[in-house]
């Protein structure tokens, strides 16, 4: 494929990032998170979201949330989250079987939770019969490319603390959020409230491998068995530790994520002038949902790889990544008004 | 660390297999499995390992062990494996808690089980008390560094098949065993009986990745859902298929294995002339398993990285890659002399 | 307590259940369902439900229902059941906890599923990501107290066989389905397309027990470990298939639930005379549904036991019972009319 | 069947524990352990056991185990216990599919664990490969029959404690132990260090139910929601509360314990005296184990009903019960001479 707005696990490896795979292979180096590379990215985690930050390296961001929600929890609690999260939709039902919690939806227009849509389903405390509330989950950037700001996100851990409960953030897309929002990382996070965060890499440039960042240490006790376990503990660990020194270390997660929803902020401008298409949703990442005609869609798919986000409405789904060019997004709207024609 | 003898994972990547890394890093793919490397390394697996045989990469070894085992097993059976196993012994009980199931274990000098140790605890079938035996597992190359023939494979296999069960081989050295025993791969699996195969590939030279090698085309039925749910999907999958092609096609899996075992069995070549050294396993692959005098072993240890198997024997394990270089053992062993004298 | 409207298991045993008990107290019976009135029992049951069902006692509603869903589903599946369902509302997360399925609900006014509910959730095969829906759940008396017909029930079975998915069904008050329909059990199960069932005892007149019917013959096959392993054997077991001989041979479990709905029935009519109050579900069972003014809830509750249902609306629910006597309804519809003048 | 020696719940129900069910048959009740029994017997569940004991009743010895070892433990934890433990031989694999955790068991001549046994287990600590080991779990009385003294579970304890472990144990028969050492019941558990006890009523003369008792108040916290989603929350709990009042309040456990132990004594002192029968371990309570001839055994179990606990050795399980007559013993054993001769 020679470009895809499929998704942002389309593109391949940033070539900083490759370098430091390069450079991480050499010598020998301890596994299984005790060689040289893991123990320095640590420190920059710390760095980033305060020094109480504990960091677990796991595979893929199913393994960070379900990790995640496995340290929050017992079996007989309840995760509260948004229809459209990714832990509800789209990891085939790896939260339930590994948590053995049961999940509570809430629909929510544009993917996000506030108080007065979780409030309503903290109930049955204390009820035997009922699966007990403990976490409210949300997903920064959510999955409608929408972002919760500082505040809305300390109003759901107020809320989640309030009832002994916990505030977990799927942060695939934290990133994008950061550069958004043009905050520090821990503004965002631990200082808002955030108790567990699963931090995305592979989709802002790295070949592999998700952090699971707990920010109050007594999650992390007993979370080295919790990950191996899970059969989330990589052998040759400096090859993701490297990876994320590399990324974070020289400010590159926030340049990718910057180019990222930039190229998404012009592809919306363009579209907007377009008659024809709707832009269903704020456009504040790196994804631009639109409504197009079902002619025009099955045209341009064609040409251009995409996914359809909503069979029923024709609601699609264009993904920008680190290393869309605005070349790309210009022949995409060309071919697109042609079909629109 | 300027070497180790530790594990075969505390070395890097060989260069063609980080090589076929950079390779794959251009333009677009598919992700989760769809892209154009996927399929083409499940053509190479299916060269290796007969035509029915159905792949799907991971990204560890103990993901590879337990989903194979899920595939295999309901919760009430049990698995039947030998005291040392990895699946044992290193996975910090992954394979109870994601299949349910109970490990029945059976003491084996060389870490090999045979239908002798394994026929006393085929029984209670039928019984709605007892967890149903179904599944024997053995692994190959063993934790003691010790090598099945195909034909006491054949034995296990028919032991398993005749009692309603399977039999796993956990083979994440299993291109260290095909070195030894000059043999392809299918004859000393799916022709040998081998239901579903772990096949490793982080250990021998590939910075990260297993395979779920299932030999049985309906065990594969829903297994995707399997992978998924069981966190074991990797997003940009081409980065998994591409060192596996760059391993498999060319013969590199086995040329490295080689290797390995050939620097092992020079190992041991030296050590037999020492006294004061007792070799207590067949170095039949790329492990050496010895006794060494308390005193030697704590100063050795200072110059040269390794574990100690056995507190309570002073059992050392001794292992080799494939970027062990002779000269390394020379001076492995020029050091071991001294601290023995 | 004199009396309760609170639940149909606030009441206790019925004399010929009991008496049943105690002619089963007599000499020494094997254990484990290996008991001779085990086997009669089942033979009831095939009477019942035809000749290929396979009866299995478990201990309470809640491991019936448990059980019937292990047995049609592998953890990456989903069950589709009312938001209502016993199962999503008051079994504390156990029906996620032992499948690891994901629980897909439905907002039905009433209680009852119908396929027009249903298909927009059927989607997703085949795609890894999701959890692949393969059970309908129906209640059958629903929550509610509302009742399918066969020919309601026909349809989403139909809907559930077209898609490769099962149709359960929760009967813990099967007994007054049956009661208000006038029909054979058979026709309103087996015929009409479930595949598993959870037949209830407890909350019409007996002291503990539910059957788990299993009507498709291959489901039963491991079915026994299934309930060992869910820790749902009874060691005692002739104390529970005498049980339900006494309750199935002669009728009881109709005429149980004939006077249950009967005196529901009663007291429905009693109350539409009332000003001030509104009942808000079909009375078709043993439970009336109403809304009453705050204050004379609060009143009444001090005077005869029942639960609020529902605190937003005030909305509360009155079960009776197979001793429910019209004498207890005179009493409680006299302190209803005095609380609401 | 006549009679029966093949387990004390071939046995029905003591008739004083049949009239406590009877006297609870009246009026209505609050179910769910709800219920004016349940608090009754909770107190005197505290009376027996101290005043930090807390009780749960549940359903049979099966949950009991299972919920006090979830009580105890993480999914990444290691139980240890005897090879002829109940939790590990006989509840189909239900402790390692509920609680997640690696069984470790330990071969013991009689059935009992010492220090000796379990500290070469204690290994592994805070090494993330490695269960970590969490529970010690003896039988009181042990599968063969053999009674710990408060001596020997205090070591237990003790070794226990200092690993930061619990020590767990499974009182299916506790009362017969209590009748052979003449000892109160919180003298042979809580004051000697158990931290959590199956406490069996079923085998002693009761219906059915079990009580897990916790002896740590800690642990007692969340256990009501364990409970309810293990499937072990009883609808009309009256019924298991009344039991164990009648059961424990004027002393009848004791006095069927002792009856049972005094047969199994008897029908002992009798075989000594018969040449060609072993008697292979310590009556110390109901039960008799013994070899005899093929023969003589193939014979004897067409007029008498036991099992055989080993085929291969020819070992038999010969159990009293709370109504075992002397005369039955006299009987058997002259069918046993005459089988002999």
């Amino acid at each position: 494929m020679k470009t895809s707005f499929g998704s942002d696990n389309h593109s391949g490896v940033h070539p900083s990032v490759f370098k430091a795979l390069e450079d991480a292979n050499r010598d020998y180096q301890l596994s299984y998170g005790e060689d040289e590379y893991s123990s320095r990215a640590e420190d920059v985690f710390r760095k980033l979201f305060g020094k109480d930050a504990r960091v677990f390296f796991v595979f893929n961001g199913t393994g960070a949330n379900v990790l995640c929600l496995q340290a929050l929890t017992m079996p007989y609690h309840a995760i509260i989250c948004a229809e459209t999260a990714h832990i509800n939709q789209d990891e085939c039902g790896a939260p339930e079987r590994f948590t053995g919690c049961k999940m509570i939806t809430v629909d929510a227009r544009d993917g996000k939770l506030d108080p007065s849509l979780v409030k309503p389903l903290l109930k049955g405390f204390s009820f035997q019969h009922h699966s007990q509330p403990k976490v409210i989950s949300i997903s920064q950037v959510t999955e409608l490319g929408t972002v919760y700001t500082p505040e809305e996100i300390r109003r759901l851990a107020d809320l989640a603390h309030e009832h002994n409960m916990y505030l977990h953030m799927d942060g695939s897309r934290l990133a994008n959020a950061a550069a958004y929002l043009g905050l520090p990382l821990e503004e965002m996070t631990t200082r808002a409230g955030v108790d567990a965060l699963s931090f995305g890499g592979t989709k802002n440039g790295m070949l592999m491998g998700e952090a699971v960042v707990l920010l109050r240490p007594h999650l992390a006790e007993n979370f080295k068995y919790i990950r191996k376990q899970s059969m989330q503990l990589f052998s040759k660990s400096r090859f993701v530790a490297a990876q994320y020194l590399a990324y974070l270390e020289g400010g590159l997660w926030l340049e990718n994520a910057r180019h990222a929803n930039k190229m998404a902020g012009y592809m919306a401008e363009c579209i907007k002038k377009l008659p024809g298409v709707t832009i269903t949703q704020q456009v504040e990442s790196n994804a631009v949902f639109a409504i197009i005609p079902e002619k025009a869609r099955k045209k341009l798919v064609e040409k251009h790889f995409f996914y359809t986000w909503n069979e029923h409405t024709g609601e699609v789904r264009w993904m920008c990544s680190f290393n869309t060019l605005k070349s790309h997004i210009d022949s995409f709207i060309n071919d697109l008004k042609i079909t629109l024609s």
